[in-house]
């Protein structure tokens, strides 16, 4: 992905110091992964066994350090757009005695939510005292609120992916795979500025109903409702968009129930206003497809937030109180599921609040797309 | 992969609660990744956020309990070639309270190394008299002896990768840039067999001094010496290879460090004997190395183990005392870096004790290559 400049990670640093001190904590550590991509520019070629570990000291927030293995000094040295210092340790030696030097006695720490078991119970162990908590749990939104330019990112990864819809729509549907479907979503995807393609699920039918199916031998005939839910990176930011899509004329129930999770959809993205909850948005998408009657056959939750991954906080579920701030980008995906039937999901990705992002319209006080395809259901052949 | 049959993953488990028992745990935790692929012979499509861990009890081997995301319980019991019961969790629930039912009371358990920080720290949580360490500390050895069937993998692999070196050495090198040569080897890699293809360096003169540099644009030339270490996987198991070549004729201190690091290289397989450790290994090699008077030169481990992914225990490394035992597959790989002139490396992975494996000859009291390419420098153009 093209590089950030050096200052702005420095700031996503301090601003994490200061999440932190707020949250009670003492610092962030940080391992490879999208944290480390996000707080230091750095992305290891593999994640390994060794740890590599960013320590943000809450009190210290000019002053990262980042323990690596000795070998891969040099990688995170010319690898590691803002300036950081290093502590090298080498094979035979402690790596989490190494660690735990740069940790505060008794200190609070918030951990990435995919450092590995291995780390995390060897710092417990060289740091008795310390206490660890993964990031998701202690500051959930260290990653949520993106910048202009991310979401100017984000925006043009959803416009790849809805260019490769307005191109699939056109393809022939009856008679191909599901698999061969998908193949071409992943390939359009690619055409259209993906460096990485995460999922292209094509859910035919009866298949449509496990809102994970992912894509099988099964032929799409006339009458199929189709699912496609596909996604990736594009320049280190991810695309992750749903729309349903009929081979042939629908019959009134299919239309009935698109009409349904379409109104639920519109109702989640309005949801976005100032003072609206997490839970609020899945409460809205809801409320829609329980009125329509379709209540129990909507059996996941309302979206999850996207940036340098697909899925990340915040999400929207019950449960999830945290007020929708300015610049979380995340998914609007409600869904039914019919049984041994069809399933219908329509999902977009929106920005909450966005000001001042390039190319987007400024909605001071609710949600832009950033998915601009229909969402009425497209007749394919 | 080709999936193993189902009774080898029950086998598998069961081996899994005796070891358990036998360094006094309550059980093992497993969590996506090779653990899962080997136990469970599941490999979620991808690691998510949300909790998929299979747990084997000590007590009940035979009654290995999957907990999952309700979304992915269809793909996990098609996916799951072995019979366990499955645990489904939904969104909104606390998803580590669930798996927390599973666990004894104040029980210990050992937990995949790659288990996510998020995971780790909630299970504390829901199980706070509960205790856990990694694999790799509490059962190192859970996945480390291959059965015959296995190292034939490992083998294929090895042959894969073999050949493609013995492709690439008939081309040209000078006047090529690394990245150029590397991407040949990738290429190579894939047409022999490999699925994916995890790391393939090509080191020239001064670049070769850091045993971690990849590949960049450097453009290679008369006289360098150039180290090559390149795998990934092959139907699901790995290999892992370095040759150091050069690009016409070297000089005299060239064919110096190359000798001493071929000796090494072959005192390291050699010092595989019954009753020999992995920090033997290392020893061996790196003695002599030390007395040819590069000591200080050599500075990495000998090895690592090899099986679903390229590096696992055990370690062949100093302090490391585990006895090297029939089955074990790891890299012997000393070098020799002199910083800002050039490197050398050669390694193989090998195969300890060997009996039964189809294609290789028995060799009960030693090691066993599994690539047998020249350790010869290997002159190019």
């Amino acid at each position: 992905m093209t590089p950030f400049p050096a200052h702005v990670h420095a700031e996503r640093r301090r601003r994490a110091a200061a999440q932190a001190t707020e949250a009670g904590l003492d610092g962030v550590l940080v391992t490879p992964g999208p944290d480390m991509t996000y707080f230091l520019g750095y992305t290891p070629s593999a994640v390994t066994e060794r740890l590599t570990m960013l320590v943000i000291d809450a009190g210290y927030p000019d002053a990262a350090t980042a323990v690596v293995p000795r070998l891969e000094e040099h990688d995170l040295e010319i690898g590691a757009v803002g300036g950081v210092e290093t502590l090298a340790w080498s094979d035979g030696e402690d790596e989490h005695e190494v660690a735990a030097r740069l940790l505060r006695d008794g200190g609070r720490y918030a951990i990435s939510d995919t450092a590995w078991a291995l780390h995390v119970l060897g710092l417990q162990r060289a740091a008795p005292e310390a206490s660890f908590e993964a990031v998701t749990r202690a500051l959930p939104l260290l990653r949520a609120a993106k910048s202009p330019e991310e979401v100017a990112r984000l925006a043009a990864a959803g416009a790849g992916a809805d260019a490769a819809f307005r191109e699939i729509v056109r393809r022939p549907f009856a008679g191909r795979r599901e698999r061969d479907v998908a193949a071409d979503l992943a390939e359009l995807l690619r055409e259209h500025g993906h460096e990485q393609v995460d999922f292209t699920l094509v859910c035919a039918g009866e298949n449509g109903a496990d809102p994970h199916h992912a894509a099988s031998d099964r032929v799409l005939r006339e009458g199929d409702t189709v699912v496609m839910d596909f996604g990736g990176l594009a320049d280190g930011y991810g695309s992750d968009t749903t729309r349903t899509v009929h081979v042939g004329e629908p019959t009134a129930l299919e239309r009935e129930v698109h009409d349904a999770v379409r109104a639920a959809q519109q109702a989640g993205v309005e949801a976005v206003r100032p003072g609206a909850t997490c839970e609020d948005v899945d409460r809205a998408a809801r409320a829609v497809i329980e009125e329509a009657g379709f209540g129990e056959h909507f059996v996941h939750r309302t979206g999850h937030g996207i940036g340098l991954t697909t899925h990340e906080p915040p999400y929207m579920v019950t449960g999830e109180t945290t007020p929708v701030g300015p610049g979380m980008c995340f998914s609007v995906e409600p869904g039914i599921y019919l049984p041994g039937r069809f399933g219908v999901r329509i999902e977009d990705v929106v920005v909450a609040f966005p000001v001042g992002v390039p190319g987007l319209e400024d909605v001071p006080d609710g949600a832009a797309r950033l998915n601009t395809t229909t969402r009425e259901l497209v007749v394919v052949e």
